[in-house]
């Protein structure tokens, strides 16, 4: 059908679906008049980056009226940012895996309540890349924990449940096939590893703390390359597993 | 000496360290000179929230000047929020641990360079209450995880590394007394459980997914209650870690 599956047995009998940290809900608003006709959700970790690209994507699609001040959906808080470009929506996550989290739930909620068809969801940021040249975009084929395995651990009550974290492989080639259009942009397909820390996670020497060699650094690192990982950030691990459970096209 | 510890032997030979997520830095600022005289810093979720925290201090302490167009300091990004109001410091740190843990790493560095001595850091944030009065206000004694241990598991590259939760006693005590001098204003210390998840991971039934009933969720939170969780939020296990690691006085 392509419709987004929601898998929360509770949610058909609620009266209300406030969805809190987008300042939006169902009774509050009509969220398939907004939101109805959506293809495409960007996301990415800052509400500067990600108006930035909302206007761009209105330049590109030529769309009329001045696409300089569009207006933040979710201006009622300062959890998330949310624009939309025509069929685009383009949505800030903060950073890592709690705070997507958070968005991504209250995003497929709204993708359902709107009734939308056919979403594919692209998640674009900044990235450590590994062993590739600077400047390069990662498309991930799936993302990776810090031991290298191709899965998220989630947290349900007090139990540990693994999900997958695999993403789309034909749209990861579509995107291939893109870039490829495109002069000097180099860009590849790998695993991401994702980490829940940016110093001591990640093997940085300049953070607060930091108890390893550089040696050490480079080999784990080294290991992480031999293993497939091209790049390294925060988010891809439970996006993948959202949009997997969720039935999300989904790319990062 | 009352200084913070930093506790990684690289940093004393680099040139320069750049706080990237907070846009300052050793050879772009007079670090010593724009926060030597910091004794609080207190930190919370929300941008806008700390900026009205700020505004609020600036009152409170009767400090000369409109407290209304505080500037934010780390106004070259949009990572975090930053005010002062005299030697109070307002920082977000967004939402979940990774996203404090940057904030966090950075701050400490700021608060090393800078030579602050004997530093007072209180989390101030939203939580989620166990078994008491709405509007409560829950101070800290020890951070537990998901299944009420004391403890933060840090990934240090891909080993496990099992960090304290603790928070400063005298410092809870002190604040409960000030809790008293103000009327109807209910105030307990207790333990507070740090979750990496708001829907799965904290028994609600409004998520995108939820494959537990009701009746699990009430027995999860009961079994946290008597495990002496008073509320539930996604910061303070990596926050009062690094607070004992880095010799800060710190509540949450």
């Amino acid at each position: 059908s392509g419709l987004v599956h929601i898998k929360n047995p509770h949610l058909d009998s609620m009266e209300e679906d406030v969805l809190y940290h987008l300042d939006l809900g169902t009774k509050t608003h009509n969220l398939p008049a907004m939101f109805g006709d959506i293809k495409f959700v960007c996301v990415g970790g800052s509400p500067n980056r990600m108006r930035a690209f909302a206007q761009f994507m209105h330049k590109e699609l030529g769309l009329t009226g001045d696409g300089e001040d569009l207006a933040d959906i979710c201006a009622g808080t300062d959890r998330y940012a949310m624009y939309r470009a025509g069929p685009v929506l383009s949505i800030s996550h903060g950073m890592g895996i709690p705070s997507i989290s958070i968005m991504l739930h209250e995003l497929i909620k709204l993708l359902h309540h709107a009734k939308c068809r056919d979403v594919t969801i692209i998640r674009i940021g900044t990235s450590g890349g590994l062993g590739i040249e600077a400047g390069s975009v990662v498309i991930t084929d799936t993302a990776v924990d810090s031991s290298f395995r191709p899965q998220f651990e989630q947290m349900v009550l007090d139990d540990v449940v693994v999900r997958s974290t695999e993403l789309d492989k034909d749209l990861a080639e579509e995107l291939l096939a893109c870039s490829k259009e495109i002069p000097d942009f180099p860009t590849l397909i790998g695993h991401t590893m994702c980490t829940y820390d940016f110093y001591e996670g990640q093997g940085r020497l300049d953070g607060a703390l930091c108890s390893f060699s550089s040696e050490k650094k480079l080999e784990y690192l080294k290991r992480a390359y031999d293993a497939g990982v091209r790049n390294i950030e925060m988010e891809s691990a439970v996006f993948a597993a959202l949009c997997g459970l969720c039935g999300l096209r989904g790319e990062s």
